[in-house]
């Protein structure tokens, strides 16, 4: 009997974050205040954050402590199990060796709790009582329900509205665990209401829907925000996906030549594949990671590196990313977690410096992934955990073309279990792949008025 | 960090089913013919099952052997965890410790396909190309589809349509794997016609779609039927769940003084308490087993211990169980998976001679403790496995009224990420308990004219 899953103790959950901004060779730029152009201080984003996670997102320390109570709640689900696709890789005929970390055994179903769980608790520190967030496919919102469940928290959410209608079991999941969910745009906020007023029947992005909740954090002092991907602290602390995966590929007996995860802002991308790219930064490593995207939301393959705003209204510090201009309304796909138009800041960098690589697929490939994997390893995959499929099915295949025997490493970040309807549409020969024109892609990126980078 | 998961090695998957008939004092009484009233043999299940189910059916066999096989696809989630419920203790302030075995990591999210796999692979064997079934709340045949999808076979799912009709997505979870789904009564067999003729809008019940999966699979030579409980077969394969619970409550330092776990047709209850309960037989031990029940299908805590068949029709054999008469459709409860009217042969005989024990709960007390599990645990169980958390509290509550320093076991058979409108109608406070009078049950049980046991 072939072994399928490397497990780790409980006692291998990492003792620490670890912060790839400690081996960039190029810094990430600041990001700046866009009334002065001026990089913001640490006090710039005290009205949303407690000062530890603030002290994270600006730190350029090697290691950040996991706090000892963030590690206790990690072993409801952590450590997570990495699996060999034997079943995948027979059915591929492929030479090559396929592994993949699978998140989705957390209770919220993805690897969002990992960052969920301490926000939550450096918020209950500081004595924060409720935390506003928005929610795209809804894992992220599910994620933060449940950690702020765990913490007597108020959880206030807005999710895109095309999530909302067609994931209803998603916002109930939320419910569960004592979560308030709002669909966005929505009334509720100066944000929503002006967008409303354009476009009653606007469908959302995760954008606007970042706008709606920093305005409601930033109006009440017992509350504050928090973020699902993007940010230098949200990306850290996955960080324990990929030091997990590197124990259990040693114990596997290989190391991967090349690393795939699906993109969205880059929290799932940075958790499993940092730990790995610090080994190609301090010790001259050599594997590839690459990041999977919807062919209809291609900030990093077609969009370019500027600063933008993180959010819709322009409610957010000025980053700097790939986007597609932060007024981008991307094609309403089934993977919503992907719908976003920027990415984080330090993934944005390595991609500028050609450390890591991107690939985009059309929605249909991704399902056809999707089905494979689920008829060979039983698992039913998230619409987003998708596209890291159907990028390894094309790594195999090549492998199968030239005969390399090559060690692929994949996120499988979550199931799908609340994304059925896509799964139908799909089964149906309903789905349609939305060719994004670079007309398009122009058009929303030619009234961005905000500061070049050379 | 205290530990909360204990966990196996894939090598320690067991290498045989156990066989409680062995051990059993009084052996189960044998199924009858209807026509003839006489025990029936191998060759009148021979047109339902492969010849390995039916031996293994009819075996008196202490120690079955599992083939490598199934063995090998059970590592695509075996061993599961057990977990120390350390954050529902504190919660319950009470000194018990509580532990719980999770069969929902399985890719169908319960117990089942610990029986669907070797039931698919064994058909596979003998040639049959399609395999019918019925589904109550979906579980049985999400996990059937995930089987038959392993082996390329046909999967035909007759699904009780009240079930249908509230849980669209547990359709779709099954169309995914490849499987047909058919609302129960259905037009397409006898037994569903003549019921639709007297009642168009029947909900169904688990006995009905029994009816139709087994005519559907009799008609047809490369055809058979599988079932998800009640059977000798099917509890036998689910024992590898208490196998697995032993050694980790040894690993644990501890042994249980209660094991408890929902009750349906009986496999998941088997599964968990068989291997401890042969202990009892054998040495002496005196753990508690308690099947929990829901109060408006009450077959162990009401029912009669009698012959009756296994389906709505009377299509099986006539087995010796406690029933509420195959006529009897309960209530439609949220927890689908236990609205069955009869319990299986080998549990019946146990309860018969008072080895283990059953408890009833209204669905509002289940659901209470299933959303105290969430808030706490983390995850969100189905309403099936509320019952087993509903003792498990009772429990753990009686033991911090006396101050015991009690161990209990349950089993959270499965999560309830298809089941959230149930949890809806709870939370919105529109959840109402039926209560069964004795009146409908001696009405149920009136016009049974199956044989009686003395």
């Amino acid at each position: 009997m072939n072994t399928r899953k490397i497990l780790l103790a409980e006692s291998d959950i990492p003792t620490h974050w670890t912060n790839i901004v400690a081996d960039m060779p190029n810094k990430p730029l600041p990001p700046l205040n866009p009334a002065t152009g001026e990089p913001i201080g640490p006090e710039a984003l005290a009205p949303l954050f407690p000062r530890a996670l603030i002290e994270q997102e600006m730190s350029g320390e090697a290691l950040i402590e996991i706090p000892d109570e963030v590690r206790d709640i990690y072993t409801q689900w952590r450590p997570t199990p990495l699996f060999r696709a034997r079943s995948l890789e027979k059915a591929l005929d492929t030479p090559a060796h396929i592994y993949y970390k699978y998140e989705g055994v957390s209770p919220a179903g993805s690897h969002k709790p990992n960052t969920a769980v301490p926000q939550a608790w450096y918020n209950k520190q500081e004595g924060i009582k409720r935390i506003t967030t928005e929610t795209g496919a809804g894992q992220w919102g599910s994620a933060l329900s449940y950690a702020c469940g765990l913490f007597d928290l108020t959880c206030e959410v807005y999710m895109v509205r095309t999530s909302y209608d067609s994931k209803p079991y998603r916002k109930l999941l939320m419910n569960t665990w004592g979560a308030e969910v709002h669909p966005s745009p929505s009334p509720r906020t100066a944000a929503g209401r002006a967008i409303l007023e354009k476009d009653p029947d606007c469908p959302g992005s995760l954008g606007i829907a970042i706008s709606e909740a920093i305005e409601m954090a930033a109006q009440s002092d017992d509350a504050h925000y928090a973020l699902g991907s993007v940010l230098n602290h949200v990306l850290l602390h996955q960080t324990i996906v990929g030091q997990e995966a590197k124990k259990q590929m040693e114990m596997a007996g290989e190391y991967p030549d090349v690393i795939i995860a699906p993109f969205g802002g880059g929290s799932n991308f940075a958790g499993l594949t940092f730990p790995f790219l610090s080994d190609n930064l301090k010790r001259g490593g050599k594997v590839r990671c690459v990041a999977s995207e919807p062919a209809s939301c291609p900030k990093l393959t077609r969009g370019i590196f500027r600063y933008d705003y993180g959010d819709t209204a322009g409610m957010t510090p000025l980053l700097p990313m790939y986007t597609l201009g932060h007024n981008f309304v991307p094609a309403p796909i089934h993977a919503g977690g992907l719908r976003y138009h920027g990415a984080g800041v330090v993934v944005s960098q390595l991609l500028k410096d050609k450390l890591i690589e991107a690939i985009a697929h059309p929605q249909k490939e991704c399902f056809e992934a999707g089905i494979l994997f689920a008829r060979t390893e039983g698992i039913l995959p998230a619409p987003e955990a998708n596209h890291g499929i159907a990028t390894a099915i094309r790594e195999a295949k090549a492998a199968q073309a030239s005969g390399e025997k090559k060690v692929i490493l994949f996120n499988l970040c979550g199931h799908g279990h609340f994304d059925l309807t896509s799964y139908e549409t799909y089964l149906g020969g309903k789905l349609v792949d939305h060719e994004l024109t670079q007309g398009e892609i122009d058009t929303a990126l030619a009234d961005l008025d905000t500061p070049k980078i050379d």
